[in-house]
């Protein structure tokens, strides 16, 4: 792309590495720009003035409504040591009761010490991301039971599809982190399947990985694992977010043992919580969006300042996971105009409390037709104009994520590619402005053999993965080959290419012995 | 949607039904709302804040280069009547030469009298649409030489597949007006085509529609068969906007004979010209979207200039088209983030000039597969954000406009749904933050039996068309239907279920002895 240049370099680096505490007053946050060549798709940042869907008065009513929740109302907090936490706070905990209220005044001053943002850490630096301002990450898809490829059908996750996802994910530079197993593989045992899956993503890939709050041991598991990847001490790894949980409330207004205690675990050691409650406006939410907005953010508001609780400045993202439900079925739906407004509005609320952004890349089908992709589409142009930082689900999510697709994979990478060349800043140079070539053709002449075309024409313009341009006879003559066959053609391809990541022998050494140790312990207790 | 009362009454009606002139100062652009019942599609307004992709400096820049064009290069305009007039207005017109070349202060004073907006008249009044400000409107796919279904295959236009679109356009409000003749019906003898195709638009649908500029004759016959349409005078024809014809330069940098004939023919009658430049980059245009765009608003701010010295105030929209090719083939790419960038420049432009704005919906697909879906989305993610006003190939656009496709006319009038209810207010009255219905509801409970969902469920969000929602056994057992099956299913049971919108039979007998008048008298010479 001729316009890679006009990203300043005076945008780099002015994030530090690690968590920045809020300044109140100047201080721009920092931003990662297009990096020089090879990885043209790491570090994207969003420049666009983000939409504002409701004025200030409305973002006010949702945010008041939203504290009167946790005022009067309350949450449920299913672990006594995270109630004990919030009464020294200074919560109203009553004895014999989970139910937990929090005074606006006090959310609000635990809201004061979130970093507006800092840097994800992997272990290959090149890899790092910077979570906040206006910087873009996107994760795979994660959490799916079930895997689908054209040939294999829908099918169990196993170990087996897990890999080759996670190797997708390693192949794409648009893909900046994992998120969690990108398919569950259930032909491993719950009680060593931690050990297993996340010893691959530091081996298959080198970026930031995600572990999941399912219990204290998990917790620390993964702690380890991920420092042993990174090859740093504790100190090291407790100033540096190497690691991230996404924490999912109990909608409506509960959050349980294992959530509050992943809380605990991965704040005390200054890693990374993603605070996400997943509130279905008419299920687990009011049927109205702006209820369900009110909901998420009650939620999101007490996991956040609980955060703070367990440390001071330990780094959370604000997630926003509200959609309707087919009133029909009661199934879930994604990708609606419904969900758009309530990523829109839940971005206005993130920038409000000043806190990174997390939504998700979602849709409802059950194959790669049209529907997989206007409702990704629409999604993402949800986020984007929302200004969504971390972007679960980013790459192979469908049937509500129900399903890890390998072709909507790819095809989800091709759109994240179109997103970041649509992001990247328009090159309005006076050679772009190209007045001389206008010259050189005048009326009634054509540009294709121009100095002006010939030095830009081979990368001039984004090269789609999947969009066939054949005209009708040539792409008749090839068989009519929709996106879903390029798709599928292209994830075999793409995998076959797979190169593994360099990796120190020492270090791998090293998680090989923890992972073996810890099997050889039982890996942890299943009966949870 | 029970958010529909939050479109204030005060919005209705502002605009004049005869073209507004410029008003320098104050003066909000008139908006019209979401309707009453049983029109929920009509008179949309796209209030977001649009898109700046550009700064001020860039876009200035944009402007100067485009006005040093014609300053300098000029244009090639081929037709002696049209230099005439552009002599007479101060154009630097030369004896025996086609080139004319216009100083920028021309260009400027000219935009001055073009009017920020008007209505456009269709014969039945509730289906006249607002042109400009924050009024957006959709018409549907023009100008295809094939048309497409599932069982008939690709094939060349005829009357009766012109005549099923044309219905289809009728069937749902969200089409605004038809766009031109959505499939070429090459079954009728060109000399008497336009009889046939646009008596078929008054009696066929209600809306608005468009004329072919393919000389002279052609823009009066329109011009009349509109008139007796709308069952009025000539003099309140010319002062209500009942017609639109879309003008093209022959890209780069020339009008030929018919367009600017039909720019003198329309104009003079104060009917609506869309001045629409197709400037493909690296092909017509250059291969920089900044440099396309750039000779785009040269050949735009051209033909519009020629409007105002047609007659000043006459309607016109500042048409954009700018996309790229596949620099592997030439073949032309559609809904690109080179597309969806030259849409939000084009529309800052626009609205420095103060002028309404034409795009499109469009992709580059051979079938309703992903590609079709993601190509559409990104179009229209691009000319919402960028502003668009009259949107033209809203739906049934494949092939990069060689086909009409009913299956994707389907797909693209459930898209142009979701972006209608995206664009509807949200919803943030007490009743809507829902605060007592999570009173109600507590920690753990759920809301599908609550007051307030049972109220509002079966209206509270946008049903849609062609999604398949339902789970991946009932999904099974249903022989797993994609998109493409719905759409084939839609739009033969809708067009099952067609009616003929009602017509004055003393209009409809005019019409009649009209057209047989005109096809007794031969029509229209084809030698052109």
């Amino acid at each position: 792309m001729s316009d890679i240049s006009a990203n300043a370099p005076s945008d780099l680096d002015t994030l530090t590495t690690t968590p920045e505490r809020r300044r109140r007053s100047g201080g721009r946050m920092g931003e990662r720009s297009r990096p020089n060549g090879g990885s043209r798709y790491r570090n994207l940042v969003n420049r666009l003035a983000k939409t504002e869907l409701v004025d200030e008065d409305a973002l006010d009513a949702i945010h008041d409504a939203s504290l009167t929740i946790l005022e009067e109302i309350g949450m449920d907090i299913m672990l006594p040591e995270a109630r004990a936490l919030m009464k020294a706070a200074g919560a109203d905990v009553r004895e014999g009761s989970e139910r937990v209220r929090f005074g606006r005044e006090l959310i609000m001053d635990l809201l004061q010490s979130v970093p507006r943002g800092f840097t994800l850490h992997a272990r290959n630096p090149e890899r790092n991301v910077q979570i906040g301002g206006n910087n873009l990450v996107f994760a795979q898809i994660a959490s799916a039971p079930f895997v689908a490829d054209r040939e294999g059908g829908r099918r169990a996750g196993n170990q087996e599809d897990f890999r080759r996802l996670v190797k997708l994910a390693q192949c794409y530079d648009v893909i900046h982190t994992t998120g969690g197993y990108p398919v569950e593989p259930i032909d491993i045992h719950a009680s060593v399947r931690h050990l297993d899956c996340l010893s691959d993503m530091v081996k298959l890939t080198d970026k930031a990985f995600h572990c999941y709050s399912l219990g204290k041991q998990r917790n620390i598991d993964a702690l380890e694992i991920a420092r042993i990847g990174r090859g740093i001490s504790i100190e090291q790894m407790e100033a540096e977010p190497s690691l991230f949980t996404i924490i999912n409330s109990s909608s409506p207004l509960r959050l349980d043992g294992p959530m509050l205690q992943g809380i605990i675990e991965m704040s005390s050691r200054g890693q990374v919580v993603v605070m996400t409650p997943f509130t279905l406006a008419g299920a687990m939410a009011p049927v109205t969006i702006a209820g369900a907005v009110v909901q998420q953010n009650a939620e999101a508001l007490c996991g956040i300042a609980f955060t703070q609780m367990v440390k001071k400045g330990a780094p959370v993202i604000y997630g926003g996971f509200t959609s309707n439900v087919d009133m029909k079925s009661g199934a879930p739906a994604f990708g609606t105009p419904e969900y758009m407004k309530a990523v829109i509005v839940g971005g206005q609320l993130a920038r409000r409390y000043g806190i990174p952004y997390r939504t998700s890349n979602t849709n409802a089908a059950n194959t790669l037709d049209a529907q997989a992709a206007y409702e990704s589409a629409f999604s993402l142009w949800a986020l984007i104009q929302g200004g969504g930082n971390f972007i679960m689900h980013s790459a192979g999510w469908t049937e509500g994520g129900l399903t890890a697709s390998f072709e909507k994979f790819i095809l989800d990478v091709d759109m994240l590619q179109m997103v970041a060349e649509f992001l990247t800043p328009l090159d309005v140079s006076p050679d772009a402005l190209a007045l001389d070539a206008v010259r050189e053709v005048g009326p009634g002449g054509h540009f294709f053999g121009t100095a002006h075309t010939l030095a830009r024409y081979e990368s001039a313009f984004y090269s789609p993965i999947l969009s066939d341009w054949r005209n009708f006879e040539t792409w008749t003559e090839a068989g009519r080959p929709t996106t879903y066959d390029h798709a599928n053609r292209v994830f075999k391809e793409k995998l076959a290419s797979y190169e593994r990541p360099a990796l120190d022998p020492a270090i791998e050494e090293e998680l090989d012995a923890f992972v073996a140790k810890r099997k050889a312990e039982g890996g942890v207790a299943t009966d949870f």
